[in-house]
């Protein structure tokens, strides 16, 4: 394959606000812990106005990882929703500058929205709760497809968050045809379990259709196919996808692939905020599928890219990874 | 002394934008290292357009030593200009979750200029080069000073940066004659010997007249006042002030009262990020007197409060100091 472009991401383009908390302030403003929540603009302000004094960093899971695979050296472009606004600049500036194209159109100043944001509550425990107003990010439909970056796309990786929009599952649909048709292929995050039962039909007709590599983590696999167990789980999802990749936390990762699963183990680290630790995981992953590694060197070179994000605050990579990948021998 | 407000700040309210930075990168871009540099706009575009992704933190000199004195639950006000922009609000937010009153009207958002900022490129040896857009920050002015809250002020802390601008010069003359003049005692940051070299005359006016203690560090000391040596400074300096408080980097910092000079070590720490330290070294100074506490005591506390912020990035501290100043008995 000759296309210009290794790895597209297409998600959310949000700013995360990052703030310190206590488990005393999630429960008493019924914030569910650990998980991604949807919040509209009055509790956005209900939240803000009471939380601790904030870190912005540009965030969005799919961002992350295109930021991640960037650090790499490796081609890449984002596609997703900002409004020219200050935060709209701030994630667009640095995205750009960890290497990554980005051209979606900016919604203008004058919308009413603003760019999304997440408010992510890091409690003493190192779990994040996010709280997000998607903003403008909820725009993405399918004219921001553009059709001649997706014909020149060995990899796309689409952010399952996006299934909570009709206009952004139809976008979905149209960047994947055009992806995979010009010979390209198609991967996909689950994103959160919460998100795999709002959406579990959709996800499951376009994985079996269209979806070569499916990232998710045991919670969304479990909650995606059934099964018994995480093993159980894993041999369902094999059956319609060519390989699943399941991080599982402080086991490590699975891969299935031809029958075969490959297990990864995590690497030891000291978690100060768990945030971005999927989103990073898949950087590493798509790094080492983009070099041609095996898919055992991608699952570790996943687990290293993942320790290093949640060895500090934020969900974008304070180091090059590479680095990390050479220091490793991968 | 019966007022409402231990300290009061009044500086340039500015967001901070930190990026890694190589050496390379400011010699290619003629960033001078380790001082604060003013910026017009096409400058802010040129540098931030080529800079590495960065995190957005509030700062603004005498905001971080504000908001570090609130973090020990003294009570607290800050007076400074953002606009009613995104960066403004995450200002205004940042300062009040950290304990302090913040009543200054914000400029309106249809103003051109926008909420002030700061580039703050740290290079692998963890100094800091600060290029500063103020934005709105200079619009500080003489009717932003409300008398209510300046009689109602046992300490006011000034910072030096903001006699850049004649207009925010004739605040702060304002603002000290209103807090001395109803039993309060004024404080004054030399903030950057740069800052001391353009307004050497201006400074040692105002000191002579109306502030009882002065923070500096010992290149500042020495552009203001000359002298063969450090010991030499501090002995002159200490003519025109009740309390001379000056920070020499790892030697730690010299307190000059009364005819004596008290020499306090720094703590030892691995610093990541210098920003900030000499403002959290006034957080924790200013923290000790309005606690009664000796200079001694005062000293120590300011390098406790140093040592915590040099050592993660960003110039705001990430824990309570009252918990560090308890475990060190002070």
């Amino acid at each position: 394959m000759n296309k210009n472009y290794k790895v597209v991401g297409i998600g959310n383009a949000i700013v995360d606000v990052l703030a310190k908390c206590s488990d005393e302030f999630l429960i008493s403003k019924g914030i569910k812990k650990g998980i991604m929540q949807l919040i509209d603009t009055p509790r956005a302000a209900e939240i803000y106005n009471s939380m601790n004094a904030g870190v912005e960093v540009s965030g969005g899971s799919a961002a992350n990882t295109i930021a991640g695979i960037g650090t790499v050296g490796i081609k890449t472009a984002f596609v997703g929703k900002v409004k020219d606004d200050q935060l709209g600049r701030i994630f667009a500036h640095d995205i750009r500058a960890q290497g990554a194209d980005f051209t979606t159109p900016m919604v203008d100043s004058e919308s009413i929205d603003e760019t999304g944001r997440s408010m992510i509550l890091v409690s003493p425990d190192g779990e994040r709760s996010m709280n997000t107003y998607l903003g403008v990010a909820n725009q993405l439909n399918v004219e921001d497809i553009d059709p001649d970056l997706m014909a020149d796309t060995e990899w796309l990786y689409l952010e399952g968050y996006l299934f909570d929009r009709p206009d952004s599952q139809a976008a979905f649909i149209r960047a994947v045809e055009l992806c995979n048709g010009s010979g390209g292929q198609s991967s996909l995050s689950l994103s959160d379990p919460f998100c795999v039962e709002r959406h579990r039909e959709a996800f499951q007709d376009l994985i079996a259709n269209h979806i070569n590599m499916l990232f998710c983590n045991e919670h969304e696999l479990l909650s995606m196919y059934g099964g018994e167990s995480l093993n159980d789980a894993i041999e369902i999802g094999a059956q319609f996808v060519d390989t699943l990749v399941c991080t599982a936390g402080a086991e490590g990762a699975y891969i299935a692939n031809g029958g075969e699963i490959i297990h990864v183990p995590a690497n030891s680290v000291n978690m100060v905020d768990a945030t971005g630790a999927g989103d990073l995981f898949a950087a590493g992953f798509l790094a080492g599928v983009s070099q041609n590694k095996s898919l055992e060197v991608c699952g570790m070179m996943g687990c290293i890219a993942a320790a290093e994000v949640i060895s500090s605050m934020g969900a974008r990579p304070q180091t090059n990874l590479q680095e990390l990948f050479d220091i490793n021998k991968l």
